[in-house]
């Protein structure tokens, strides 16, 4: 059990493991045996980045019940997703924007995000959790005006791919077992969201199972396991806190 | 005018501009003045690899008139896109293969692939072209059948990110009017797609200063600007070429 964090001090971007307040220095690859460097460093004197650099962020829609029965919605029989754009990764800490050619609705998403740590590649479902390295807190922002607006096709990446669209963190966390969990979406000290991996429609293994199947999931690479009843519409100046527990709080401000 | 390739030669990445059946080796940052070594390599000599490393390939859909209308579709008041996984960057040569999870149809797309050069956000369209470092030949593979096989979603980033279906190459050719220019592709010798840029909903620049309003692009990144009619399905050992001309052929086998 560990608590992973990706950071900036003195100008120089380093990694290691957060404990209380204080991060114990790691080097060379997060996924194949760092090594203690003996440095420590201060919380308090770091500035936080995404805790991975993922090669790509699948994100998924219609996974939990609460949701698609609020919205009278329909069971999908696979996992449904997307792709966040890369550019839109974003740390803990640092304000989420407004695009400017969009005017309309903006929402958090408070989601669990699944961090793996091998190669993968076609895995059946009994070993896919020997593939996850932890997990993080996941913010899918979302312009969810653009979701339906046009008649052509649902724009589900373009809602989901803006800059600061995809806040991950504050670390990622190792040994847990997923299927546990609880996601709970904070906004301005008031819980909007409160739900548990066990209302997912697929189990964080059914999910890299499924997307292994699809495509090469690489170490580093993030899913976001959809969201539940809750996501609302942030303004300017909001605060949004996605808060997992044994993982951590993901907070930013929403700039408008 | 410059058709740049990057290649492995000799176990080491390099890239440089194609000449006839030689390669001038340049070094530095393909989009900030790069230089050249001096050295040239035979083309018979090297691997070429994807001509660029994309952060992201943002690919379009419902952008071909003659497609739009074959199908009885609207023609969308936006540029419609969903993302490809930057784990389907696939180059010329190499066997597009089948995910073994999926037994369907496998279609070819030939379209036109825009090259970012500059770092850009919210430009407007008639500086647009501005950004544009040149255009690549793309071939979008597709496994159709996943498309529209759930009630719950269109499959758009499923359908189109399986590993190795995102080819692009041979090269990327600077100094090129992309208005003027005519996308074909070619299965086992045969044409079956012959359409031209005049034939977009949205032109180039259009979904240049589009997207940018969306989301940051990188130097590198990828647009593939959607398909016309004609795309169809692969065998096993199929070969499909897509030509644009004064770009190249980018030719791949179909492994099946």
């Amino acid at each position: 059990m560990a608590h992973w964090a990706r950071f900036r001090h003195n100008q120089e971007v380093r990694f290691g493991q957060l404990e209380g307040g204080t991060i114990k220095v790691y080097e060379g690859d997060l996924f194949s045996s760092p090594k203690s460097t003996g440095d420590t460093v201060p919380l308090a004197d770091v500035e936080l980045l995404t805790p991975v650099e993922p090669s790509k962020m699948v994100a998924l829609a219609h996974n939990l019940h609460p949701l698609i029965k609020k919205t009278n919605g329909s069971v999908p029989d696979e996992p449904m997703y997307l792709l966040k754009a890369n550019s839109s990764f974003h740390p803990t800490g640092k304000p989420i924007r407004r695009p400017k050619a969009y005017d309309g609705k903006i929402i958090f998403e408070g989601e669990l995000g699944l961090v793996i740590g091998k190669t993968c590649r076609d895995v059946p479902i009994d070993k896919a959790l020997d593939y996850l390295f932890g997990v993080t807190c996941i913010n899918d922002v979302t312009s969810i005006e653009i979701l339906n607006k046009s008649p052509v096709m649902q724009q589900w990446v373009r809602s989901k791919a803006a800059d600061t669209f995809g806040v991950m963190g504050p670390v990622v966390a190792t040994g847990l077992n997923p299927n546990g969990l609880t996601i709970r979406s904070v906004l301005n000290g008031e819980e909007r969201q409160n739900y548990s991996v066990s209302d997912f429609v697929f189990t964080p293994a059914e999910i890299i199972s499924h997307i292994s199947g699809d495509m090469t999931l690489l170490p580093g690479d993030v899913i976001a396991c959809g969201t539940s009843v809750g996501a609302g519409s942030m303004k300017p100046g909001s605060v949004i806190e996605i808060i997992i527990d044994g993982v951590g709080t993901l907070s930013n401000t929403f700039e408008g």
